[in-house]
């Protein structure tokens, strides 16, 4: 039996998923999908490095938005954008705007780690859960219908013009739900997101995703005492919750 | 089986819904909190016209906000504006504040019609189903949990700060789901619901509600055949879209 919760644990009410990493397997989802496409194509490529270049675009994307360089563009934009640099390497420079479209839409069809869906249901039982993710709200509902994701309801940065880590996202989500902030815990195996989160003044679960960059060495998997809990995956999350 | 679908049908991809009357009994659920509360309380009064003095202040108030007399405010807001009004009259002046919010948390746990859960679910197996409502998300989102109504997402008019039938709330909803106006079907038991939606380029399905006031007599229920479909409940709505 799970040990009584902390009086800060025991208000929450909601908690907010990060989903790339946190929830799905961007990495060997996308990869598998230039692979696939590589194969229909004949083209050969390292389709993990393929799929690190285009992730490796994202924060430099998200930044061009927050510092005004770029007007607000949500995610299925940036990922199109970055895209566009990287087809050339990858031996893809030959695919119709259609087919462009239906590989940046590959975000969409992410797969979740293996404890994802079991463990949401779960925690579902005791808590409102939904996304708070910089992908767009249909990328986001398109993933859910995908891989059966069981989400209360579907929140986006793209609802508050303001990516994660701004404030903004976690404040916006809190009162969009009607509670206050330390009503609401960020769950994410990224260490800034929960760090933003809990200087906006949400409580923070962190979950180790060992496997997001393939080697668990190139991720900082360490427990930390400050976080409200600290869990291998969602099913010890659940467990850790009291459920 | 059902007949082919229409070539315009054929081309709907998400279906949002109208949820005040459409998926749930507001006037049976609010009439069977009153008594509750009445009985609680020792207050004898007549509960569902207490429900329907509650639904009537709501255009209003929305006209209120769309006129630019009152700032953006959300659903829970407007609503307990308007049971401030109805208090008084109703014998329920005694609340205080903290029972007053459980009260007009009351539209956060509004039961389904009998066919709606059966019929979202089958409705599910085809297209992506939304809530487009005027409620904000968070009682939308509670009262999901609630009725366990099994929503891909869920859109409010709050996203978008323009109340229904506002042609930006339709617009806002396609768009919001990556989709053209074509691509999605507004489902609703109010005629003037679905004209807005028709006139924004959305596509309409009808369904009848006869109990919404009690009185069958006191609603619009004929079919039109402006509307791509015109539907019974949502049991007729999913065979008639080949579900």
């Amino acid at each position: 039996m799970a040990k009584r919760l902390s009086p800060a644990l025991q208000q929450v009410k909601a908690l907010t998923f990060d989903v790339f990493g946190t929830v799905v397997d961007w990495r060997g989802s996308i990869s598998r999908e230039g692979r696939k496409l590589g194969q229909a194509l004949g083209v050969r490529a390292d389709w993990t490095a393929f799929a690190d270049a285009w992730r490796a675009g994202y924060q430099p994307a998200m930044q061009e938005v927050r510092s005004g360089k770029l007007p607000w563009t949500n995610i299925d934009g940036l990922h199109r954008r970055i895209l566009e640099r990287i087809l050339d390497e990858s031996g893809l420079d030959m695919l119709s705007d259609e087919e462009k479209d239906h590989l940046n839409r590959a975000w969409h069809r992410l797969s979740p780690w293996p404890d994802s869906v079991r463990g949401l249901r779960r925690l579902k039982k005791g808590y409102l859960i939904t996304t708070l993710s910089n992908g767009n709200v249909s990328l986001l509902t398109n993933m859910a219908k995908h891989a059966r994701l069981p989400w209360d309801c579907v929140l986006s940065a793209e609802l508050f013009h303001h990516y994660k880590p701004d404030p903004e996202a976690y404040l916006g989500a809190a009162a969009m739900l009607g509670l206050a902030p330390h009503e609401v815990m960020m769950v994410a195996a990224h260490k800034n997101d929960l760090h933003a989160a809990q200087k906006a003044g949400l409580r923070a679960a962190f979950v180790q995703r060992p496997l997001e960059f393939g080697d668990p060495k190139k991720k900082d998997l360490k427990p930390e005492k400050d976080f409200d809990v600290n869990a291998a995956d969602f099913i010890d999350l659940a467990a850790k919750l009291g459920l």
